[in-house]
């Protein structure tokens, strides 16, 4: 496995695997890998020629008093991990490397910003948008394999390659668990021993407003329902509950044909999200029933 | 020469040809071209196997009132000059293949927008980076050709550029002027008959603000000068003559080594704009006077 520090010997040897028409998988992460990236590694692996993984915990998605001084960094572990799994290059670019200067232009998400975690963190999206802008301008990938436990992001992204006619394809990978249903994440290691026994209720909440929502069609009533379970379950203070059409993260209406259930929860030092995305299946129940 | 629609086709296009290892030189328009557009053709030719040129009026670089609607158009005239002066496809995509739905995503220049034409144009360059963004990522040119005149759009692009890694080089094409020191713009035909005689003095004040700020390296005197000689000896009202830092547009200070003095002018039934940009040779003059 090959590990770059320069944007300039990325381009460069992503340029030479272009030239011999090899496809390009990219995995871009913020380090501190778990299960959750490694299938997003299988996943490329699968379907490309090459599997690049950008490690970078990125300064400018972090809004002020967030975790990025804390945030979870152990290089030469995931060197070792991501060379086990198979990923040919790892891009681990410095902040300095990627912002030589102070950006005067902004990538900014619409309305979608303005729901489930954009909420209370105001510029994380466009932090987002400005560096997988500038890590897409870098690698130029043939596909690249984004978690759907980062729901909201997903959403985001696919929006921007779509209005801006990238040639990236998007894959989304299902979220990894634990046994216990808790979705895998770098910030679990920040739970109590207390917190982590509780915390696969956020899982378990979620999935009983699924089978409530599929039951119901009620938005409020499986928020309600949700928000109740989690309270009850663990200490954690709930920071959203929300039911939207996915990925356009708008209310839902008579259109709409896939539904997100997503919540934020805060523990004592550190704040865990989760969701489940369900399709809407009316339609099919009604031929269904015609039969 | 070809000419395409879509952008499937057009990206269907740029993949052949960047599969036989061509390079690719882009002139984006808006069409009713003239000797400006032609020099970047030409420009373009001289340092790529294959040029493409777009023509598009891009509606969302126009404010409400501007003048989108009366905008210059003729197709037939474009594709026949386009094809004299050898470029090699053009891509002629509709409003409705550009932009399918509404975008919520913005692409939002900073400080460099509250100056110049932004000042009187407060979402031209949140069009024009939308625009170009999406071109780029359809034609993912090698190199891309921008006159100077659009001096603001130039600096802007090219901060662009920087900022997010694109691989593309940009070029600077030096403005295409009339015999009488005007300079070319498809909106020259909107100018009445005295209108178009007294318009080559906006080049000319700024031909005597160089030559007075090159002297004295004041700024307020230079841009007095260039405001008394246009209101002096044209019908049209200004809307700003400004001298700035190029292409940071901010205001000169003792590290700027490049300098815009650049000026718009209303006339009755449209707006010029032209510049000059000039070098400062202060470091170059010490060590002349040491030797």
């Amino acid at each position: 496995m090959k590990q770059l520090h320069t944007i300039a010997q990325c381009k460069q040897w992503i340029e030479a695997a272009k030239a011999s028409g090899q496809t390009i998988g990219f995995v871009p992460t913020m380090g501190y890998l778990h299960e959750g990236h490694l299938a997003l590694v299988n996943a490329a692996k699968q379907e490309n020629d090459l599997v690049i993984m950008s490690i970078f915990v990125n300064p400018t998605q972090f809004g002020p008093g967030e975790d990025y001084e804390v945030y979870p960094r152990d290089e030469n572990r995931d060197l070792a991990l991501a060379k086990k799994v198979g990923v040919d290059v790892v891009f681990t670019p410095t902040v300095d490397e990627m912002y030589p200067k102070e950006t005067t232009i902004q990538i900014v998400p619409g309305a979608q910003k303005n729901v489930l975690c954009g909420k209370s963190r105001p510029t994380h999206f466009d932090g987002v948008l400005q560096v997988i802008l500038k890590l897409f301008n870098i690698v130029t990938p043939t596909t690249a394999y984004f978690g759907m436990k980062d729901a909201q992001q997903l959403a985001i992204i696919e929006t921007f390659m779509e209005a801006f006619n990238f040639s990236t394809t998007i894959r989304r990978v299902p979220t990894i668990r634990e046994e216990d249903g808790l979705a895998k994440s770098s910030r679990n290691v920040h739970l109590t021993e207390i917190e982590r026994l509780e915390a696969p209720a956020i899982y378990k909440a979620l999935q009983s407003g699924q089978a409530l929502f599929r039951k119901t069609k009620n938005t409020a009533q499986t928020i309600e329902t949700v928000r109740q379970q989690i309270e009850t379950h663990t200490s954690g203070k709930i920071d959203y509950v929300e039911l939207l059409a996915y990925p356009q993260l708008t209310p839902i209406d008579a259109h709409t044909t896939e539904v997100i259930i997503a919540t934020a929860v805060h523990f004592a030092h550190t704040r865990l999200i989760d969701n489940i995305i369900l399709q809407i299946e009316d339609e099919e129940h009604v031929s269904n029933d015609d039969e």
